[in-house]
Order: structure tokens, then C-alpha cells, then sequence
């Protein structure tokens, strides 16, 4: 099928089409506190996150403008307190991570209404997900508006990483499909994954000599 | 295992560890034109692009600023001529894809040094991936520099889309497992999907009647 008028089709129609076309998205519950004294955890799943760098290690994610209340308490959260946790969704819990999107009140910890364990590591007050085997401490760094569509691009700074031993090469390299990870399609697929290679460092081929 | 303190890792393992901890990546080819009278048309893997919105439907794609010549070309001819294309990698070709990665020179088309038939449509002058099964034309909207580390952030809307038949969903979902694309993982893994489920529209549980 081909399209070439996006404004054409049905909101609902092209917010699906739109979502999956873009490839396969990486997938995290991000966990926050509102930082009170009795402090309220937020855990919302978000399919927007993308690397952006090594060094040092940053990632970004996208908060939609009109996603309703869960990606906006995440983003207050965020604003307030500087950090945040990305815990990658695993199969086995996909269903219950999806539901954390549904419009809670800012009152109300996804945590317990979706059936996830917070833990926390010393010195950091935002919570991660006890069910997740790749968890992520969060630094804010930067907040990027958007014009063209007013999302917000958040970046963070990596401070501390936990990942299953199991899943982990000699080299850094982290084996998803090993270690359980979903991945995301459209708004609301989910996938698991099959490593197929990995591919060595390319090289422009050397001419042969005559 | 556990990391916090990413700076004392070699900067290859970090490299290789943080580009993968993020999740499994989108992975397209990036098809531009030189903008010449006899145009030379570039060809190179991107695994940092990321859905930006639907309405307008915008993707966003991060260019680093020391990965040679491979993704200075790309943004060169991006800037030049303000429109390219992003074609799915698929299972099939993901070694060949990889491979446009080396350092070709400014003089060399990594279409015909990998392999890939260069395809085209009616008024858009970006060459199209003849292999790919979803190639999306896009227009420039806007390059967001990220001071933090010199990286670039390429925002495109589309354009143009095509997508198989057989993997379009009468809502306009798109099942990138049916259609055989891959995911990346880290700077070297290819993935291919099985899609798990389709949730619906989360709702928070209305309290049942005593």
C-alpha cells in the first residue's frame, strides 16, 4: 500500500500506521517520586526512548504534549526531583507494564495498581522496578521543546546500571533477546526478539591485486 | 553486574555496552542524493531513529559527529538538498546493510559498493531502496543541535510511505515482524521479532459495586 496524504486518513487510523512504521522501539517502565516527605512513586511505560551517546552515557525520550495524565506526572516528576529510573520491560510482564498507561490519578502509584515491586538503590531517590532484569538510574540533564509538534525531548545522564550477567559479552555487549526484553511496535505491540548476528567492525574492501 | 562509574570502562566496552542498554533500536538505510547534475546517491545504517508524532508524522534520527564519513555524508547531502529517504533494514540483508557502515569515500555510492537497486518516485529526487519492504520519503524540518555532545537530532516528516499488504492491519497497524523487518541491538546486533500481542486502550478499573 502506498500513502502520500497523511492528513487523509482517520486520526486514529494514522496514529496507529504512523507509530509502527518508524521500526522497532525500545520499551521501559520510568519510574519517578514526586519527592514529598511521603513521597508517591509514578510508574508509566514509555515506547520513545532512543540512544543518543556513549560518552557520556546519554538517552533520550519523547513526553508527548496531549498524552493525558501518565506521561505528563512523569514529566512533573522529572522536572521536580532531577531524576528517574528506565526499567526495560521483560515478556512475561508486557501486559501488566501496558496498563500502567491508562489514566490514573496523580494520586495513585502504578506500582500497586499494577502489581510492580519498587526497590531503590543508596543515594537515589527514584524507584526501580524489582520485576526488571535491566534497570537504569537516571540523571536529568536537559529538556528540549520541540516546536514543530510540542513534545518534549528529555535527556538524561546514566549513573548506574544493573544487567543480568547471563545477558552480558566479555565485550559490553548486551544480548536483548538473552536477557528478555520486549520490544515495541506502534502504540500498542509488543515483541520479543531473536538475536540474528552480530556483524564485525565494516571495512571498505581492500582491492584485490592483479 | 552492576556500573556506576562509566568513565573508568575502556571506551570501547562502554560503547558497546551503553549503545545496547538502551533497547532494541529501529534500523533503516538512509538513502540521499548529492544534489549533482550526474547525482551520486549515498546510502548508510541508521539504528537512532525515533517516532516523533503523528500529526504531522514526524521521525526524528540522531547524526554523531565522530562516526567518520559514513553519517557526514548522509547529513551533508540531508542539508543540501532537504529531502531522503528511510528504508527498513529486513531480515535477508542485514549483513549487506551493516557493511554501508564502513568508510566509503564522498566518490563512492554505497549502492553499488553494497549491493542495493536504487528506486525512485514522481518529483522526489532521494533514491528509495529497491529491497526494502517499507521505505518512507521524507522532508527536512529541522536540525536540533545537542550541546551536551555534539550530536545532531535530524527532524523529517513524511512524505511518502509504502508498506507490504501483507502486514497492514485494517487499522493501520503495521506488523513489522510479518513483514520481516529487523531490530538493532548495540552497535552490531541484528534482531528479528515475534510480535507477542496487541493490547487494547488501557483503562483504569472502575471499582466493582458492593
Amino acid at each position: 500500500m502506498f500513502f502520500n496524504d497523511f492528513i487523509a486518513l482517520s486520526p486514529r487510523y494514522r496514529a496507529a500506521l504512523i507509530n509502527s512504521v518508524g521500526g522497532y522501539k525500545s520499551l521501559c517502565l520510568v519510574g519517578t517520586t514526586n519527592g514529598e516527605d511521603t513521597p508517591l512513586y509514578n510508574l508509566t511505560v514509555f515506547n520513545s526512548i532512543f540512544h543518543l551517546g556513549a560518552s557520556p552515557p546519554l538517552i533520550g525520550m519523547v513526553v508527548r504534549p496531549d498524552n493525558g495524565d501518565a506521561e505528563r506526572h512523569t514529566l512533573w516528576n522529572i522536572q521536580k526531583t532531577g531524576v528517574y529510573t528506565l526499567n526495560h520491560v521483560m515478556t512475561g510482564f508486557h501486559t501488566q507494564a501496558h496498563q500502567t498507561s491508562a489514566k490514573y490519578g496523580a494520586e495513585v502509584s502504578e506500582f500497586e495498581a499494577c502489581g510492580f515491586t519498587s526497590t531503590f538503590k543508596v543515594g537515589f531517590s527514584a524507584p526501580f522496578v524489582g520485576e526488571s532484569r535491566i534497570q537504569m538510574g537516571m540523571q536529568l540533564r536537559e529538556i528540549m521543546p520541540v516546536a514543530l509538534n510540542g513534545t518534549n525531548i528529555i535527556i538524561g545522564e546514566m549513573v548506574s546500571l544493573s544487567v543480568p550477567n547471563d545477558a552480558l559479552d566479555t565485550d559490553g555487549f548486551v544480548d536483548l533477546a538473552k536477557a528478555g526484553s520486549v520490544a515495541s511496535i506502534g502504540l500498542d505491540g509488543y515483541a520479543k526478539g531473536r538475536l540474528l548476528s552480530r556483524e564485525g567492525y565494516a571495512k571498505v574492501p581492500v582491492p584485490v591485486e592483479e
